[in-house]
């Protein structure tokens, strides 16, 4: 396996797909996952004693004072390893220094487990179809009560409180609410803006639900009073090509092309045309110019052109899709796609 | 500096506390800061055009496919670098790998800013000691709703919503909910528990406020109902230990010997006595028994004992507490310490 005789996961994500396992905070190391002939050791502290985890994985609890370390070298000198795999992408120098010490050789992998992640089982699909469910259930409450006056950062808290305290889902990253001229930014931080909603101002709202630790993602936009011509014709056109683009996956086997497709007769966006999403709402494959992914039964991912005008107002329409195990492209991001008008 | 001729940068916080620029997470590779000379070059990408920086910094954006690998390696050269140091703890073998490509020699350095971050100015005092004003005022507020048949889960989300919504603040980290035999768990994780408040429950309360990027950490007990004399008394005898330890650290000058005093006459437990408190929650210094570190003017810590009776109860009191630079102890948390009795 990954030309090394054992593998060492780190990162989060992976423990938890490879494992179900899962520690408090994707961003602290609480566990390792040790990946040996058959076995799947997770090496981990007291904290997590009798924490769920897959069948086919044990669960190894360090005792007071015992070094993650010695425990891997222990069960590699057992096993007899001399190759152990690594995650290049995720483990940190101070991790490697410490495993260079042990007398294995260290083997960086990069990426070892995203084309695996990439592909989803019908539950994942159905995990991710939930969250998107959640998605314009939040959607159908909060925009009723969306009105000029309000700042973006208000109604980013209201998506956020939809979801948590009435969906008792979690957000899947902070939600981006973008007025006019910040809407042209495609990653405009709300957070740290100061954007105000106006009569007249057309908004962006992009969120994702994070439900049963599958992501959901999606882009609608809003109209709040009287809307250009000009707005709703360029509205009306990038949600034909939207559409179509969802429509055309059906006809190609490369994701490069529906970028490509989704681009021809859109003004130049800086972003991808799309992204997977699964445990993390950004993940394989990539839909851009670079993607050397090909199309595959069990992928899900967003399809997600803009037009920006930059100073002046940006739109961006994204939906969730799966490709079904029996080839079928499902958009699983239901929220009607019109213009919302307020 | 570093036995390098220059430093590079990776970590969020330790980027956010040399220039006070900041990226959008804390977790994704944004922004490097390369420390050369007397200069303090900040290398990010377009998103981050125009934004804030300390004046004694520059902001280097990237041009569309160039690499930061590349912008490295000029800048070295230009300076005559030869050596180049890095935060063992925060970069990535990957990124590792990028770096040995350059022909300069690559030097790990481990916490390489956690002393100087421990010293805080009386800036940074001040900001800690608004995070703890908010928390006293958002215990103030959401205790009186504290009752039987809630949800662990529920009061934690008044925490957040407080802090979030009442005072536009951030969590500095998932609050910490947890009734009776929860309570004994130290680290227990309130989102994945289903614990209920029942009448005569024991409820211990951890949560911080993060305001202005700087973090607040306090911990308070609360009993619900008719709570025993046995609870009652214990909780007596631990605010005495806690009070004591805080008068106690005028009177030593190893954070180690803190620790020890505040252990006298406690049952073992299996956390620190308290650890630095900044621009992350946990940070150094630390007040263990394994702790090297002095006391020093202008450390902010916390000061949290706690008894616990596994599948019983369990109580901390926690402050955090600020040594100024007169080198007056100061508590910072200022809710009551008593027992909160609802």
């Amino acid at each position: 396996m990954f030309n090394s005789d054992a593998f060492l996961v780190s990162n989060f994500f992976n423990i938890l797909y490879l494992t179900k396992f899962e520690t408090l905070s994707p961003h602290e190391r609480e566990a390792y996952l040790l990946i040996i002939k058959e076995r799947k050791i997770i090496i981990t502290d007291a904290r997590y004693e009798g924490e769920k985890h897959s069948e086919d994985s044990e669960l190894y609890i360090l005792k007071q004072g015992e070094r993650v370390g010695e425990v891997i070298t222990k069960i590699c000198k057992e096993n007899k390893v001399t190759s152990l795999g690594c995650e290049a992408e995720d483990i940190k120098w101070s991790e490697v220094q410490m495993l260079q010490k042990l007398d294995i050789q260290i083997v960086p992998v990069s990426h070892a487990f995203s084309q695996k992640r990439s592909i989803k089982s019908e539950e994942e699909i159905f995990a991710i179809k939930q969250a998107c469910h959640i998605g314009d259930l939040v959607l159908k409450d909060i925009t009723p009560y969306i009105h000029p006056e309000q700042t973006e950062k208000e109604i980013a808290w209201y998506i956020e409180r939809s979801i948590r305290e009435g969906y008792k889902a979690e957000i899947a990253f902070d939600p981006i609410v973008a007025a006019d001229s910040h809407a042209a930014i495609p990653h405009y931080n709300t957070k740290r803006g100061d954007g105000e909603i106006k009569d007249g101002s057309l908004l962006l709202i992009d969120f994702g639900v994070k439900s049963h630790n599958y992501c959901s993602d999606i882009t609608r936009m809003v109209g709040i009073g009287a809307i250009s011509d000009e707005i709703k014709n360029t509205y009306s056109k990038l949600l034909i090509v939207q559409e179509k683009t969802i429509e055309y996956i059906n006809s190609t086997s490369s994701l490069k092309e529906i970028d490509a497709y989704c681009r021809k007769e859109l003004p130049v966006y800086s972003h991808s045309t799309g992204h997977g999403v699964g445990l993390e709402v950004h993940e394989s494959p990539r839909i851009s110019a670079l993607s050397k992914d090909e199309k595959k039964e069990g992928q899900v991912f967003t399809i997600e052109p803009g037009i920006y005008h930059p100073n002046k107002w940006g739109m961006r329409i994204e939906d969730t899709i799966a490709i079904s195990h029996q080839g079928e492209i499902e958009v699983l991001t239901r929220f009607p796609k019109d213009l919302i008008l307020l």
